[in-house]
């Protein structure tokens, strides 16, 4: 069974089915904030979606990260690096990649282990 | 077990196994089309995919979504928007990335839940 | 049950989980080589990782590749056709990207079916 949470007409922030969550691209709410600041306010968007998917950073299976300007690499793996669980860490990519609006720094999508 | 339909050498355009099925990147058939035309044909072509796999698009788990030039956003959209199944939308991310070819202006990659 | 493989505090290079093998996103080690010599060292790199996971290129799903020169795409691809299996090749989808580092030309990152 297919469950969809946090939905709009046009996407939904999670979607959970055959044991995993997928989550939704997720940006800054707040776009102001430099790459750094955008970063951890994504990782936190992310903590509390996957808690409503039942799940934390310790189930996470994937991480996908898109960059503006990929020298900005450095400063988003110091945000990732303290937040992550070292002993858990999913697979990664990251390139580069304009985003949906121009004051978007970073985009970072994942996957989580569902608990039942 | 893992079914692979529409194979070349190169690659599946569907690839099932475990309950999901897995679609290549798709872009459109005809390049001379703007990206309204672009994306009306893509979606055409994942629902003629999703058919041959056995769902449709009220099975969507999660899409991808390149636009050589992210300023066709709400372009894209607007042909999205009134393709997806309200009720059953999947996960999403859209950047920007240049394609194969110059003349493609967006590709979409899906994953759905399979019928069994 | 989840199992990570080549770890990092930030990554890991593979992880299991429900019947599926997720591999990090591969680069080469030796950045110097043109887009064929990095293309090769990749999928040389795969070819191990999937083996430390207990399958092989005979059981792959998916691709994602990136190129920094979309140009480059008839070579990657030259090097890709000599060595996927033809018989059971992955969905897949190539597009443009700047990635990690300046003289990386080329990232691929797959997923794999895991035999029991």
């Amino acid at each position: 069974m297919i469950q969809r949470l946090n939905k709009t007409p046009r996407m939904s922030q999670i979607v959970s089915y055959n044991g995993t969550v997928l989550l939704s691209g997720q940006v800054a709410k707040d776009a102001s904030a430099d790459v750094t600041g955008q970063t951890e306010q994504i990782l936190q968007q992310i903590d509390e979606l996957l808690a409503q998917a039942g799940c934390d950073k310790s189930d996470l299976l994937s991480a996908n990260i898109w960059l503006s300007d990929i020298r900005q690499f450095p400063l988003m793996n110091a945000v990732w690096d303290s937040w992550v669980d070292p002993q858990n860490p999913p697979v990664r990519a990251c390139v580069e990649s304009r985003l949906a609006r121009v004051e978007l720094s970073v985009e970072i999508q994942v996957t989580a282990a569902a608990r039942n």
